[in-house]
């Protein structure tokens, strides 16, 4: 299956949580320190928990590169342990100039194998197009994040009236010849979503910003169930991986991705 | 020695060529790969060759994370071999939201005891931030890069009549306080170099596209020359690292670099 075939899968079958393995160590329920590899341990749990509910997974590089070695150890182990029919993605934000986004592209399609990266759009096509030439992945390219920086660069207004955001947003529209491209636009910018929806076209939406971050759901899902677009991803990570520090809290996080599929089912059939 | 100390030494004493350490395994010379570990033995020739002539060391993440964990083992050891009076920069080029640039920021100041790393400001100062919190670091955040797609977005002039990349410059020099900050400045961008030097204050300026990426000598040193910024690092890499692929390869390499900085400070007394 290419990555698209598995985002399509899911979204027809009306998955759209992408779960965030943010694995902090400092944040998994303590009794794991008993274990032989904490956050593999922790890791297994929440897989197990959230492969029927899940519609991707989104491994982020930062807390595992912060581990070295060990870290890069324990991202291959998460990795083996998702599915092969699930769509992985690796947050990565990548971005270089031609001959190492080359190898960026070899490390994370290549040698890791996931299925989709998230990349930096600043130093432009060039530094894209080694990753879109993997024509059977998937690239979610920065347009609108769901940080109050946003407003430094992407939210700045270029001399042809449109916002930075806006004309990343048109570039990536003209980069997806080969339909492997797609973007990230921050939940937290309801207003901003529902002004720009009609110019994703068919591109792929990762949405970080819900849960910790204070993005709404209602506000993402409605818009989206009134648009033409649904392949859309609405990404959670602490708000699920910490909802509880039991021992119980691989079933916990099994209800409350329930709970939040349930939740977007009923916002759709409201909208 | 704080990281801009070790900046200051090195041009004090007339030195400015960062070596790139970009290491294609498939570029290096052929005797290599009798050794035990061809990448390293490589690396160690090129740093005893250089370590009198180089101002600074920057390590391309790519080229080692596309090689998984053995490529993280030979990251580690290539930084020790670099002696500790000289700069080194993680060429990482990361930014992401404020948890996950924190994770990031241990990883290359922390775990990895980096002196600096390049950073993208597309996602503005909370991206940034908690790189800055190092204050004895050195953080090199893309301005102008040298590559052709700098024009897609960096180069996009915004409503205030700037360019994207001066805004970027401005906000850089205003996120400076605490004197650990520089920004990337593409060689092979001349004319913009010489209209925006006076822009870029005390920065520190890494400026990459010098050799294989077509960028000019003359054009830089004599521009810096006619400044007030001394602070400014030539990168090399391809051009120095395969200039030989005989068994001699290291005294080529050595003499390259001795020629490159007669090269500059010939065009420094003529200009």
């Amino acid at each position: 299956m290419t990555a698209l075939e598995k985002l399509y899968t899911a979204v027809a079958s009306g998955k759209h949580v992408c779960v965030g393995l943010d694995t902090d160590i400092k944040k998994i329920p303590p009794h794991l320190f008993k274990t032989n590899n904490p956050v593999i341990e922790f890791s297994k749990i929440v897989i197990e928990n959230t492969v029927e509910g899940a519609a991707a997974y989104k491994i982020n590089f930062a807390f595992y590169e912060k581990d070295g070695t060990r870290g890069f150890e324990n991202l291959h182990k998460t990795l083996e342990m998702i599915p092969k029919n699930i769509l992985t993605i690796a947050d990565a934000k990548r971005g270089d100039i031609g001959n190492t986004s080359e190898m960026y592209a070899q490390s994370i399609f290549g040698h890791f194998n996931f299925d989709s990266v998230t990349l930096h759009p600043y130093m432009g096509y060039d530094s894209i197009e080694p990753f879109i030439k993997y024509k059977d992945k998937l690239n979610f390219i920065l347009a609108l994040t769901s940080n109050k920086g946003s407003a430094d660069f992407e939210k700045q207004k270029l001399s042809n009236g449109k916002f930075l955001y806006q004309s990343v947003i048109q570039k990536v529209n003209e980069w997806n010849t080969s339909k492997n491209c797609g973007i990230v636009f921050g939940a937290t910018n309801s207003l901003e979503l529902k002004e720009n929806i009609e110019s994703f076209g068919d591109l792929a939406i990762l949405l970080p910003g819900i849960g910790a971050q204070g993005g709404s759901l209602d506000d993402v899902v409605s818009t989206f169930k009134a648009s033409s677009n649904n392949n859309y991803l609405i990404n959670v990570s602490r708000a699920l991986l910490y909802c509880d520090l039991s021992v119980e809290f691989g079933g916990v996080i099994n209800r409350t991705l329930a709970e939040l599929n349930n939740s977007i089912r009923t916002i759709e059939r409201k909208s």
